[in-house]
């Protein structure tokens, strides 16, 4: 059977040339490294629930290659059922990790993308795409890997194209093309899980025209390719990874985002499946941003789920009743019901593409992206609103303070309300963790701007047909155009 | 064929007994009667789209009493994609008519609530509701007829049940069992479209008790029968509809909400599908709210989509372009999207109920429902805010001072913009006639309070369940209890 | 003593000669007319409130002029606390009369306006503007009357300015200086108690230009000077006013709103406050925009008031406590008091003017704009939450239904609930009126729209201010430009 | 003169004997050690702009004691122009550190909260409590010292008072009266400033009775008393206060919020200033907060004006026009004014004290705090949204992989774009210190929670007032009355 235990997935990370940065040092291990096991945790669990029946229906379902049971975070989503279990898998993933579990999650779309992307190119140019990543799929679900997906380039001056930038390396560019393969420079970045990753999937931005087209490139590589250096970025409070107790409450999940260089790196052939096609480059985000919006709501109503959970854990810590909070916990709960709902919308009304993979709805994908990245910050507002001053900015003295031999009793006698302090503590450091803190995933700008989701809403809205509707009901006979721009 | 055209629905409606009355008259006819002409045009309009090849899909369906093409209004959903298809229904039923359809809506949605409902009595308590029930909807698909659905009961005061009310008339009761039927007395307020039905369906209200059993009442009625006086309440604007010109810009549509009086009317034995089973009242409400806080997304987006087409109009029509309005004309379609979204993922999340009927997610359903209450006010400050001050609360004069033959030249002289006088005046109308006019639907209290839809949220948001996830993430073991109420 | 009494006021519009028109008709008699009565009835209050006790200090003052009690609607604020008291009569003014007084504020704007521009054209001109309007306004103090005030222009193609447009007629302008005064062509529209005043004080629109220059004209009229034909525009239930019993609750207040149409009419050379001069017609506006602004705030509050206190009577009424209503009946508050509240800001913050009066700030003035135009949005959506279904449309039969000697006793027997059913059905008939009825002042643009507002919010936030202070605190040397546009 | 100079205010705190700890390690000299040299720093700066020509004016005053200038922070409000220029000072505080100095301004609300709480215990009770205050305020104004205010006790079970507690200590109680003072033991938590503080001034909760009075207390201590031991908590990411570079991105402000411990604490007699008094101790929280909610709308402006330049240098260095940006930093302005504009309106609005203080409106300082503890959140939102995703979570490398010899160009290089890479992540730094960084402060529970603000808006909002407004509008007669209670 395809499906690997999270000793195996362990055992796979620890096979990788180590090639991760971070702090000046190169992280050795990264399943043992403080900086690094948080996030490998989150993933392992994944393999865990895929092998565990209660999960199992949503973390596993069956290979449209070979009919195996397979990772769903390596299927291709083929029905509108096979998306809706994607917005419930990442909801669920939030609630076991209590984080981002990007290293899967990034490139599952990817294949998505890629799939009825490279089916197009092929079918309109005679390419053979599809099948290099059929053949590469098929391997990967048998190997069962995590695969991030990496899409951000570093774009340099924003109100250029790629090909016009000062430094050509702004985004990720092919610079020879061989018959064993391509060799690529630039870099990707803010790149989520690449730690916990074995490949990486790369796509290339979109919009690229003629004279970009050699930026116009989708491959995966394994993570320790020749060539390629990874530094992981920082995020809040990340140097707690580090230190001992429970200031970092959270053991069984943990956020990466590096940064990418690749120094000429050379891709196999084979695994290469867009290499200066640039019509196609607007394809392959937007057939990855739009399951991503979709899916993105569950993941987004998990995070809202433990932070409703964390409140009503310190509320009754505090003394003091869940009932008194009745309102404020129906937000978070409409919050959290409305990306996931609306994620599960934008999988119903999707349509099925010729090359069988399922597309989702463009319009209500992209009313999903405002939302998430917006609605969290209601959510986290309330969950700090409810906790008290303790939660807000995790306003207690250290682990080490606590636990202090000399004066740790008084910080714990006075930390001391409806529960034990250290469980009160604990609980607090979560609503830190989930708000301010180093599990704190960036819902605003993961999988791009809330502002390109309202231009593309725009573009989707139907809004002449609007006026129609409008022109029909009140009999209106006169054509009232847009005036003339001058 | 079981489907009617527009013709042959208001000949049904002629031939019924007058028995509706509105300032201080009895109303001979409302199919001509400026009162009520607008909400039968509107409720025709829905007769024609069934029979129209663009729209037969969303408003007729097969029926799953005997196969044939029957009005979608007339149907039991059976399938996510049946609820699907009702939610994109109600979303064109407003495209068409600019206004409510509830003479159609709300006794479809009690059609389908019965029919989960009698089932349950049938199989516990060996009674024959369903097959009555069967029975007269064959009949009525086969007449294609318009059914309005009648919930609310006056209630008096609102702190206590029906038994103990010092008015027992306060809801709806039987006050005779006999043979042939029984004996109810009471009333039912607000009820959408009755002057455009023929039938209406009357539920009971929910949480009655022992004592409250003769509350416990559901059947269909003639809309002439015996003892039945109706009287329509007013609404903003409503007298324009007796007076001439484009005051009342969409002549198509209309609302009506009537006071439904029952003075000891008798109701026949086969169509009464509840009469004692008092602890089935609940499930009769919940079965009716479910689908229709779910659905009714769709027609808050279709009004929203009016609104957008209204607000690019007018503001071409003042000589400005569209473009201008972007954020603001986005943000009204994300609207339109949370709401027509979350009642289609309350309906592909939904179940299979043994009676075969579908029945909506109760989380979403209800989430939606806040949203369907308090989104519209939005939509609509921003369509004012487009509009100008002129839409804002249809500030121009009259439609006769408009065409006044000595300075009406004047009114339309300074009226002109970038379109013609009336061109601009009618816009401006439908904007008014949309957010504070004549065609303003009350979207907050239909289909029950946003209040009484939050505590279902607190209900169903298996916040305890969320409690767990938090606790297992931090590796909580103290059990942190409920303060204990005193 | 210069104050007059209601019954004196009253007197005084009953000697104009009659020019204003509604639904075909002249109106003979503002006082008693059904169309006009209202608001006649609502400035009335403002007389007797500055003859009583309570309200003295409020709406009376002393002259700056002759050190006479005059009217505070006639007065020149020069101080804060004359600023902060006009904010505090505002909001008394509403809740005497629960609904705009325009007649008299908008007057009170443009003699402040005016007071401080042509101080400053005479400083620079040499004209001796500021001398006729001191006459005027002192005779005016003397007579106590009601001057309305009248910014807004017809506009026409909205993307032209006054001298480009097609119709030279679109901006009311000079057609001829003579010795005597001055012949002026156009119209003004959206005039708010026209039908309650004596006089109309006219202004001009701002940003004109040289070749705009007949379009810069300021002067005062009696209202029923020749070649003026005033039509009233319609409102929301307007029609209802002429209706006997209590659909229109409020007897001692009303709305119009006019429509002015000026066809050559000469003004008397004294009454005469800027003629050409166009630099000034920014200055005239801003500083009527800016105490306008700031005031209206105080009418918001009112109306918000007004609101929480209907809220709180129709729960009553329905059988509820206020207390289950206290999140909403507090966020109500919250948003009068932050109209209120900026407005007192905006004052208390302002700047003596070399004149002699006081400026507002422009800053918190324009934002004062945003919520003004936004708020009450929200705090008639929680009128109508609280008010349960027959509050949010009015949704009850009418009061000739209500009093039906046949079935009138049906009605009133079933709209009990745990007040009597006239009490419970004029409360809810206020909430109507206070949110979509006959009683809904415009405040999305009245004033001025809440765009042009945030346009002068970004104009006046000192951004480069701020990017100082950030740059100094993290010591940043380098200069970030603005990328130059292409 | 009694103004001292950054370096004489530091000397002073090196004067003082060490009891601060942090991470298990006592901190010996304040004004070096990393994790409090910060906001030494920051309240250093408030001393210089006491000295600057161009803020003298507002952080400096006239003594009503002795008529010296001093520091406005060691000052009693006498007037809403003093009120006023709090306001005013908070926000210049927040431009010039960037950051809480919480040190100075608790400490300044809380002698303003003694000076009328003293009169009034004095007046009623013959003590002479504020004698001994204006004898160390005095000598306080000639030390010119900084003085903390700490409020908050650990409170323990929320639903019990002070002296039901199991454990008496979770309040702040007297345990023993001498005649040379108080021997007091408990605990004060999450105080700002205590590092950067020389004395700290103690109050009591409020809502106190009978049974409770020995928890009335207030007094002011040196920092380096007796028996007081002090943990700082820990805020978000405050290990990078020890490292070195930019990612503290503020060298001149900081936070830091304390656990204080009092183990029988002799505080001597003249520096007590309620003892015993319970019905004194609600005039004591409720003198302290009204002026903090007013003032802290200054701050929490100067942290958006902050958030809007940082934001506008972000877009600048990413190669964005500001421009692009307008509809949100203008909804960051309008927000900055919200909070400082009611906070001057609380001010003007304010009333005289008998004892001289000026006392602010409690209706919109109340109202102030319900925007001061939110507002933040979305203006925040808007700095990220603006900043992209860099600025959102600090996803960059440390500043120690932007240095590194071996693969720091890379990180250099990648990072660059329309400024210098170092420049680009300096703003991006100071984006995530504002935002989710080692500088945001906790402004939803600072000065207490907005639920308890939201509750006193209830009891001040005048309700009934409002009803009878209403009633009077419509005539009505009827009492109406609250439902009764069961």
């Amino acid at each position: 059977m395809a499906l690997k235990t999270p000793e195996e997935y362990k055992e796979g990370l620890r096979k990788l040339r180590p090639n991760i940065y971070k702090f000046g040092e190169l992280i050795q291990d990264t399943t043992t490294n403080p900086n690094t096991k948080g996030t490998v945790e989150g993933h392992a669990q994944l393999y865990a629930a895929a092998l565990d029946a209660e999960y199992a229906d949503l973390f596993a379902t069956t290979s449209n290659l070979n009919g195996e049971k397979v990772s769903r975070y390596l299927s291709v989503n083929q029905s509108a059922e096979d998306m809706i279990a994607n917005c419930k898998m990442k909801r669920a993933a939030y609630h076991l990790t209590g984080t981002c579990t990007g290293g899967r999650c990034a490139g599952y779309n990817a294949i998505n993308s890629m799939w009825a992307t490279t089916y197009e190119i092929d079918q309109e140019l005679g390419t053979d795409y599809q099948e290099r990543l059929k053949k590469w799929l098929s391997d990967a679900q048998e190997r069962d890997i995590t695969i991030a997906g990496a899409l951000t380039d570093p774009k340099g001056n924003r109100s250029l194209p790629p090909s016009q930038q000062e430094d050509p390396d702004m985004n990720l560019h092919v610079v020879e093309v061989r018959d064993d393969g391509i060799v690529v420079r630039g870099a990707k970045v803010m790149i989520c899980g690449t730690a916990a990753a074995q490949e990486i999937f790369v796509l290339p931005g979109a919009g690229y025209r003629e004279p970009d087209k050699d930026y116009a490139i989708a491959f995966v590589i394994p993570k320790d390719i020749e060539g390629l250096t990874i530094v992981e970025a920082r995020h809040p409070s990340d140097t707690r990874e580090t230190e001992e107790g429970f200031d970092i409450p959270v053991k069984m999940g943990g956020i990466t985002q590096a940064y990418l260089f690749f120094q000429d790196v050379l891709v196999p052939r084979d695994r290469v499946f867009m290499c200066g096609e640039f019509k196609y480059s607007g394809a392959a985000v937007f057939n990855f941003i739009m399951p991503y919006r979709a899916a993105i709501g569950g993941c987004v109503a998990g995070q809202g789920d433990i932070m409703c959970g964390a409140a009503a854990l310190i509320a009754r810590a505090n003394g003091l009743s869940t009932r008194a909070f009745n309102e404020k916990l129906i937000r978070m709960y409409i919050n959290n019901e409305t990306t996931f709902g609306l994620g599960v919308a934008a999988s119903a009304l999707g349509k099925k593409h010729p090359s069988g993979a399922w597309l989702c709805d463009p319009m209500i994908s992209n009313v999903n992206k405002v939302y998430v990245a917006t609605l969290p910050y209601e959510t986290k507002m309330l969950a700090e609103d409810i906790s008290g001053g303790i939660g807000e900015t995790g306003c207690m003295p250290s682990y080490r303070d606590f636990t202090d031999p000399s004066y740790g009793q008084l910080v714990r006698k006075y930390l001391k309300a409806a529960s034990s302090a250290e469980s009160r503590v604990k609980v607090a450091r979560l609503i830190e963790w989930l708000t301010v803190g180093a599990g704190v995933p960036g819902c605003m700008h993961g999988g791009g701007s809330p502002e390109g989701a309202k231009l593309l809403i725009r573009m989707n809205s139907g809004l002449e047909k609007s006026v129609e509707y409008a022109r029909r009901l009140i009999g209106l006979e006169e054509e009232i155009a847009e005036p003339v721009k001058k």
